[in-house]
This record gives structure tokens, C-alpha cells and sequence, in this order.
């Protein structure tokens, strides 16, 4: 499935990203896809490095999560290279695919100069065929490292994205300058596969492997985890965070040490920044919705409705028909198996309530209503209860352009 | 919406459904709709008959299905009459919509010559409006009760189904020889409002209320909680059913005696039967599709495994575009978080295995594949592992009409 058209709700352009001292790149081409286009990004980093990954729950997973898995396990977060194939996902191919990846991995080692094992996989595409590790080879010498140049390392992972994603920061560590940069793809998607979520991002502070984990993993939950096209979750989703270590930061034992309060919130808006470019990129999707809970009797009870409600198929397709049909987020609602109190339930698009307290709201105002609904960007609220739990998810409308995209390519 | 053409899955005609003993009908309109059509039933049921009913699990709910748990709660299952409107849901209209459902029940009761308390009401259509009861109020004197006509009955609940649905059986208690006899609506759908699934099933049989919920309650899980068309579950769901105990039975103690074997029997096809024709009728269905599930460890984690398969909108979208993407059911097999053995996951379509043992199978065949997926009715049977639970749910694919159907009405 090609798409021609970009997202109407991509950002006018790719951002400038900041340097992150001694990464290096390189795009190249092995084959995975009939027509012309790069569907092969290599990274080195520095020595030194350290990462730490969040990767997909799904029960079948795919050879390169499992790698990386592996690999940081062993390497206790030593990691100093990246090989991402756009073409192939490598997942459901058993025994064959690891041995697949691992070749991959060696080839791509050899080439960096760097063991195997401190490299990272990342594949997309199609699933349930062996990654053919001899176009990786047969590419690999082609490859020139140079200062990494993001909008091509983005558009190198895309498989049916319509736009490149980018997203960074500077903050400080201690009164030290640092740089974040990071690259998604998703999700688009490629027949017959499916969306695969990919992130990677880099910073050049110096931070140990278990507080990178330990930061990945929390700001992981508002950002990658708070985002959801279709409720489908890939094989082979995964979010990897590499410090470089060049920048010149005092050493940090732990991660709620307060010195990386910035950080640790320019981390959460370069990783929210490109989980939301990936919902912006979601098949189809003509509307981006943030769906706000509260009331609700924990975080996780706010969550389980939010995504009920950003899950819905029947306020999916309300929202494409610009119609603010604020019955079906309140049968959401109930359907979300989690306690609320239905006399206190109140559901608003932006500042306008549709309902209050358990009923149709008195100030409702169907041609207010009907004017919010045609924006592209939307903002639907409700409460649920008297409780504290409160969650945002994001998520976009479900389209006949969704259906055509993941069900028409072969009629 | 209106919806003009029949779902290319109706079955042929409306089944010959056999006669319940003392059963009376009358069909008439509340003016719910603008466009002229029934949208009242109101039967009676002869003194005697015991009812049992299992309700919609979302939290929001709505008046009416609080009304019948309450009424068969304070009445034992002692049920005589059954009021319907289409039109209405009468669901999140707190108190008003509860006096209003109970107000329609009492002009409902004093037209039949029976307490309020025991009747059963049902409600389908708009959320969040109260029900007009004045409307219903206003058409009761012109209705007639006569011997139950199963078509015009079944028609007068329907929304935007595109057919009326009955099913019925005979079958033996004791050597005596009783009948079934149900109709069912869901799952059109009308602006602006959900679908809801409404059932009810009649017996002549005499069986005490205790034993009809036992029996209800069991059958009701591989029938009505074994389809889903998009996952979302109406505040409105009611499934009852009725013994008017006409026919001469011997008395029955306990719903495991045996002699309730073909009646349990008979009434779990019943139950299937209708169901079935639901999904048949799903918004913008063109296939109807079985999913088997083997090999689970437990049959609540085969069902879940199933519905995550049923629910996923890139398998439903493969569906729909006659595509064998298999790789889309191994990523739903994997997402539902329910424990298997992926080195042993086997997914066919009908006897063609697509994969086998964790991998694309070796006798994987495109041409018979794609034949395969041309038919209207679709059989899958995945096997996760060496467990003994299993699980058959229904679904349909999903098109671009689903999302016109729900979404395009006011663009």
C-alpha cells in the first residue's frame, strides 16, 4: 500500500533537532522493498555508551526485541550501536529468525567494529518471514558514517508513514547543557502487515543504564503507552534511549536524584512530542483527540476509561463524522468495567458540556457543539466519579480511509 | 441512518417459529421515529409464567434494565407482561428516566390487568433523552392483543436492522413435548446512538424462575456473550425468558436434572440462532467469520484470546478486503495478554493452514487461500498451545459502510 498523500495533521515541517556529540549514521538500501527508497538506518555511538529499552507486551514478539532483550541483559545497558530494517519485521519466524538477526547483527558489528552483542535491532514490516540477512550483508559496505543527519534517519524507518518524526530538547544536568534527539515511525502501515511503533532517542548527558531504564520506563507510561490508533499492538514495538556520555555531567547514582528534575522533563516532551506525531500519522486520520478522565478512583481506573473511550469504534467513527455524539463516550464509559459514579458522570468537548451529573447537560448547545467538532485537533473530557485518578490518552478518528488503507490493497 | 438494503448475510426468510400456548401480542406506534413505523411491543403472558433475564454489564445501564432487575428481584421471577420501544433508550437520564420508565409500566400494567411489578420493559434507540412515557401512554388504548404474529413482533424492536430476527425449536421434558420460540434485534444502529442487543425468548414449558436463570444464565455464554460486531456493549443489552408453563410438564427441581437435557439443548440453539443472525446483520457486514480458539489454558483465556482476534480492527479490515492476513491474527493472538506457547501457535482459515508451529506453515497456499477468503462465511481456528481450554466466538469484517453508517450520517 503506498500512500501518496501526507497526514493532514502532520506538522508543517521537521524540526531542527540539537547535536548530540559522537553519534554517527548512515542510510542505506538493502531490498526489503520492490521500489526505490532506504529501508536501512545504521548507528555508532561513542564508547561509553549506555541504553535501556521498553519493548512491545505482545506475547509473540519478533527476533530484534527479543535481541535487544538479550543484549542489554548481558551488556548490563552497554550499547554502542543500531541497526533498523524498514521492509521486514522478522517476528513469528522462530529458531530461523534469531538466527537471522544475529547474523545480521554480527555483519553490522564487523562493520562498526563493535561486538554484536552492543547492538541494537529494531525491524518493521512484514511478519512471519525470515529477515533475509544476506541483503543486509550484501548492503552493509555501501554504508558511509557521518554526523547523523535526522530527517533522513527518520524517513529511513518509515514503512507507510506519510511524514518523517522528530522531536528534541536542551535542559541542564547539574548547570550542564545536554541535548536530546529522537526518531519515531508509525503508524503507518505495510500489506500485509502491521503498524509498528519505533522510537529512538539520544542524549549526550552521562547517565548509567539503570537510570535510563528507570526514566525510560516512567515517562514511557504518559507518552508511548498513552497512545492508541486502533488498540492493535505490534509484534515488534520499541523504545530505545541511548547517553552518549559526552557532555560533561557530574556522575548521577540515582534516578530520583532532583538534578535531573529538567531532564527528566525535556525527556517526557521529546517522548510525547513523537508519540503524538505518531497518533498525527495514524491511518487515515483526519482528527487528533486528547481524552482526558478524571474522577475516576485511581490512575490506572483513569487510564483503562480513557482508553475504552479512545478505543471505541463507535466514537471513532463519530468523531470522522464531526459529530459530537456524546452518548457513545458515555456507553465507553460504561463499558470500561471500572467503578464510577453514573449520577456524577459529565462529558465536555473543549469547554462545552454535552453532560453533567449523570444526564444531558442543560447548557447544551448543539451548534456550539457541531462548530467545535470540525477541528482537526479536539479535546474531549470526563469525570466519573469523585475520585483522584485522572489520565490523558491520545488517539485519532476512524476513517472509510482506515478501512480502505488495511482492507482494500488486494480487492 | 436508514438503511434501505438488507444485509447480504440475512438468512433467506423469517423462520416458522411454533406456537407458545397462551401468549398474546399487539404491535403499535409511540411515534419515536418520525417516519412511520412500529416502534411498541406489548405481550402478556398467561398467569403463571416465570421469567429469568441477564442484562448488560456496562455500568452506565439505563432505566429500563434497572426496572426488570428490580422487578424480578421483588417479584421472584414472577413476570407476566413485556413492553418494548424502539426509539428510546432511556439510558444516563437518571431519576426522570427511571419515574418515566416506571410510569410507562404502570399505563403499560393497567391496560393488561397486571401489577406493574410484573412487567418487563425494554427500551432501544436514543441515549441520554428521557423516555416520552405521555407517547406511550397515548398509544396503549389502540392496541389489540392477539395471538402473537413472531414477524411483525420481531420487526416492531428492530432499529436500523435490516432484518427481523426469530428463532424456535421443539423439543421433549419428561417425554412431554414443549416449544421455544424467540426473537431478537441489535445490531442497527440509529442516530445518533448505539447498537443494543435486545432478546426474548418464550416457552411453553413450566419451569420455576431459579432453574430458568440457571438456564439462561449458562446458555447465554456461548450464544449472546460469544458475538461481538466492534466491541462496544450497549447500556441497554437484555436478554429474558419467559415460561408460561402451559405445557403439561412434570415439576423440575433443580437445573441439573437430566430431564432438562434436550430442553437445555434446545434452548442453547435457540440462543445461538439469534445471535448468530446479529452479527449477520453487524453494521456494513459482508462476511460473517468464526473464530475458533484450541490449545488455550483455560476456556475464560481461550474467550479472551478469540475476542482480542474478534475485536481487532486490522483483522476485521484483512476480512473485509478477502485478505489471508494471518500475520494480523498472530499479532492479535499475541496482544491479549493471555499465556501461550508461540512456538506452537497454528492459524487456518477453514483446512488451509496459513502457519504452523510458530511459523508460516510449509504448505502455505496463496491461489487456495484467496479462494478461501472470497466466501461470505469464514471459519479460523488458531492453536496457541497444549492447554485443553477452547472458545468459538462470531464476529463480522469491517467495512467502509460501518464507518459510513456511523460516522457519515450528519457530514
Amino acid at each position: 500500500m503506498k500512500v501518496d498523500t501526507v497526514s493532514p495533521l502532520a506538522p508543517d515541517r521537521f524540526p531542527d533537532l540539537p547535536e548530540i556529540a559522537g553519534l554517527e549514521a548512515a542510510i542505506g538500501r538493502a531490498g526489503f522493498y520492490k521500489h526505490e527508497r532506504p529501508d536501512l538506518l545504521l548507528m555508532r555511538m561513542p564508547k561509553g555508551t549506555r541504553a535501556a529499552g521498553v519493548f512491545t507486551t505482545n506475547a509473540v514478539g519478533s527476533a530484534p526485541t527479543d535481541w535487544c532483550k538479550q543484549a542489554l541483559a548481558a551488556t548490563r545497558g552497554n550499547a554502542r550501536g543500531l541497526l533498523v530494517n524498514a521492509g521486514c519485521a522478522n517476528s513469528f519466524t522462530g529458531p530461523a529468525g534469531d538466527a537471522a538477526c544475529k547474523r545480521s547483527m554480527e555483519a553490522a558489528g564487523e562493520k562498526l567494529g563493535i561486538p554484536a552483542r552492543e547492538l541494537m535491532a529494531a525491524s518493521t514490516g512484514v511478519i512471519g518471514v525470515v529477515l533475509d540477512d544476506a541483503k543486509i550483508a550484501a548492503a552493509l559496505p555501501k554504508l558511509d558514517l557521518a554526523p547523523v543527519r535526522w530527517p533522513d534517519a527518520a524517513a529511513a524507518i518509515m514503512t507507510t508513514d506519510t511524514f518523517p518524526k522528530g522531536a528534541g530538547a536542551t535542559c541542564e544536568i547539574d548547570g550542564v547543557e545536554v541535548s536530546i534527539a529522537g526518531i519515531a515511525k508509525g503508524s503507518g502501515m505495510i500489506a500485509p502487515n502491521m503498524a509498528t511503533m519505533l522510537a529512538f532517542v539520544f542524549t549526550d548527558a552521562a547517565l548509567s543504564a539503570p537510570i535510563l531504564k528507570t526514566l525510560l520506563r516512567q515517562e514511557t507510561e504518559a507518552s508511548f503507552n498513552s497512545i492508541t490508533v486502533d488498540g492493535d499492538r505490534s509484534t515488534n514495538d520499541c523504545v530505545l534511549l541511548f547517553a552518549t556520555g559526552q557532555a560533561n555531567v557530574p556522575p548521577i547514582a540515582d534516578a530520583k536524584d532532583e538534578r535531573l528534575a529538567d531532564f527528566r522533563a525535556a525527556l517526557s516532551r521529546v517522548l510525547a512530542d513523537l508519540a503524538i506525531q505518531i497518533v498525527r500519522d495514524g491511518e487515515g486520520a483526519t482528527k487528533l483527540v486528547a481524552v482526558n478522565v478524571e474522577g475516576a478512583v485511581s490512575a490506572a481506573s483513569a487510564k483503562a476509561i480513557a482508553r475504552t473511550i479512545c478505543e471505541s469504534p463507535l466514537v471513532k467513527t463519530a468523531i470522522a463524522g464531526e459529530d459530537a455524539n456524546w452518548g457513545r463516550i458515555v456507553m465507553a464509559i460504561g463499558r470500561a468495567d471500572q467503578p464510577i459514579r453514573k449520577d456524577m458522570v459529565s462529558v465536555r468537548f473543549g469547554d462545552l458540556y454535552a453532560a453533567r451529573d449523570g444526564m444531558v447537560s442543560p447548557e447544551y448547545d448543539e451548534a456550539a457543539m457541531s462548530a467545535y467538532m470540525k477541528r482537526a485537533e479536539l479535546e474531549i473530557t470526563v469525570n466519573v466519579g469523585p475520585g483522584t485518578g485522572t489520565a490523558r490518552m491520545y488517539t485519532c478518528d476512524l476513517t472509510k480511509r482506515y478501512v480502505e488503507i488495511n482492507g482494500d490493497y488486494r480487492s
